[in-house]
């Protein structure tokens, strides 16, 4: 019931909180990192735990931002007059409680609360263990900004992250809870998806394919296929398998392995001179340097092979033939499918979203990078003037 | 993957099959209904489940109606072309496969074949035991008549109905089911959404209130509740609970309740003079010629009233207050929020949707009543001219 306005403030409000709050945060999450590293946690795990002066200032930013997007509360998706002068219009309002399970990054939490207030939303915030000192320091920050803003503090809580009774709790809290969304890696997600009986919506994971045509541009080619794959390789929309025509594998996958390897990515699969494929290679995502390659028939061979592998994150072909990008766009399933472009642009902010909380890989309600209007559900609102139904 | 024009013609296609094979039907459906009169049940339930040569000339009116529909797939429904020169588009896709779990009426099964092939679905059944020849024989006529159009037959499937296996089976078909919707009771629908691992709508359970407000033209009032409650008493809009605002309860109640006996509808309530009201008058569905009533102190009793009684389908207030129609749409939480108008109206083809498939009263996907575009899907379509995204 929050106007535009109101849900503004507080999200400015909040990013001032955070900066004042700068010291406690930095000491919060020191204490994270010494218990992360006397557990011989690893380097880059660290890095994606700690915070920094910097770091506090770009989640504060990412709250400003967020104050500066739409407010998709309130927007009328349809509508109508019926002829019996009936007034039908299809509103979005919020979901209501938002459950959110996560690993290590502590900014994730801000980002939730962020998102989550300004579509109308209360969240229900369960991050890492190793995260728990940072998260609950946040926290603490942003529900006092809550209520000293006149909004009810418990719109944010973090849930207790010592075990996974809390999870579980979350997950199976039908009724009470109206939506899970995890964030993280594969594990995480399929245990939150396979033992929720509240929605889910499932996000990320991305075994994503280039398929490289008969018709592609190999200049074109290699350049999006190191892009994809080596500008983040551990995020979800970095390309995991690249599929080359047999038509052109000759020319193509000389040029392409040259350039890969002088990239430092391995190669993997069943030509002479890769490393031998697994089933593995193919059915999971590296996250990492590597890349499987497979030589494909033809285009009915390469959506086979996405077909069975993919996991309906973002697929990609690289063609000058208009025919084949068409056919390949109708016939590959998945959140998002491109034609000449970097898989790397399946991103809410790149799709010019402002902010995102996940990329779904379902098909119901969400399907691809989710801004603000996704958190949202709608209702019919009906006007009338005592209209009765016929019988 | 077809064309508009290919799924138009097997619609009328399978509304001729219907027409032709009314004789080979008929016979079919009075082996259900012997079996049903033999068995003991009653009359009500053997007319829902009774098929006519009429009823089979509407069925097939049917299909002709949903092939006059506009094709929700390929509708583009968001698209910008980037700064860098993507151009995005989201596309309604077909979600996959949907299975449908429902009670008597056979022409459900008709119904829900022609809505999944329109939006390009393919539709796995399950109807009633009770309904198991007449099921049988539709379906056999719906996929010759598939294959006769050169479509491929599996596309609808009627399941066993003889025990609870198959809807088991069904609704635990995780990745190879996209989504389960279950129409018919409270119990049905509960069972089905608790046991499910597919994600699934839930659908129709209406325990619907009209708030009647201090502000009211009791004349509208009375015609509004007369129409909610009596038009057709055993579907899911019916009001079930009448609320007065105590402001207007002297003048208001007697005329109501005189109005509702006239019309041989008994009233539940704790006034002196109503059937004793319990718990369950207020939490459960009639579904029958009775109401529940209660005199409300304001509108913050009538909303606690319908938060903690309500299921989110319909709630209606009766008003000439601006203020108060405002604040009622904004703060009570429900798939159809009405102002002055009959509760009967929370229907896809009143709506204006030519055809409805249920109406959802969950948040997430779709709510309210849900038509083609409710059985999709999107993807996002990105066509590019070599973008790479900078680092």
């Amino acid at each position: 019931m929050l106007t535009t306005a109101e849900k503004n403030a507080a999200l400015h409000a909040a990013a001032d909180a955070l900066l004042a709050s700068a010291d406690a945060i930095l000491t919060a999450n020191a204490a994270d990192i010494d218990a992360a590293r006397a557990a011989g946690t690893e380097e880059s795990l660290l890095d994606r735990l700690r915070l920094t002066a910097a770091r506090i200032d770009g989640i504060a930013s990412g709250l400003r931002q967020v104050a500066g997007l739409a407010d998709p509360v309130g927007e009328v998706v349809r509508g109508s007059t019926l002829p019996n002068g009936l007034q039908l219009r299809q509103v979005r309002v919020p979901l209501g409680v938002l459950g959110m399970v996560y690993e290590a990054r502590p900014n994730v939490t801000v980002d939730a609360f962020g998102l989550a207030l300004k579509s109308g939303n209360a969240a229900l915030l369960r991050g890492s263990s190793s995260a728990a000192h940072s998260n609950a320091e946040l926290v603490r920050v942003l529900r006092e900004c809550l209520a000293a803003s006149g909004l009810p503090e418990d719109a944010v809580q973090l849930l207790p992250s010592h075990d996974r009774a809390s999870v579980t709790a979350l997950i199976q809290a039908r009724g009470l809870v109206d939506v899970v969304i995890p964030r993280g890696g594969a594990g995480l997600i399929d245990a939150v998806v396979r033992d929720a009986t509240v929605p889910t919506i499932e996000t990320g994971v991305g075994n994503v394919h280039v398929y490289v045509h008969s018709a592609a541009d190999l200049g074109m080619a290699e350049s999006i296929v190191l892009n994809a794959k080596t500008r983040r390789p551990s995020v979800c929309n970095t390309v995991e398998t690249l599929l080359v025509d047999a038509a052109i594998a000759d020319t193509a996958v000389p040029r392409l392995l040259d350039a890969l390897r002088r990239s430092d990515v391995t190669v993997h699969g069943d030509l002479d001179g890769l490393v031998p494929a697994t089933e593995e290679d193919w059915a999971n995502e590296y996250l990492t340097l590597d890349i499987a390659l497979a030589v494909v028939d033809d285009m009915d061979a390469a959506i086979d092979h996405i077909d069975r592998y993919g996991t309906g994150h973002t697929e990609a072909i690289v063609t000058s033939d208009l025919a084949a990008a068409q056919e390949f766009t109708a016939r590959v399933d998945a959140a998002a499918v491109m034609v000449n472009a970097s898989t790397g642009f399946t991103d809410g902010e790149q799709f010019g979203f402002g902010a995102e909380i996940g990329i779904s890989t379902q098909k119901l309600h969400a399907r691809g990078p989710m801004g603000l209007p996704e958190l949202t559900s709608t209702k019919w609102i009906v006007w009338g003037s005592g209209q009765t139904r016929p019988a």
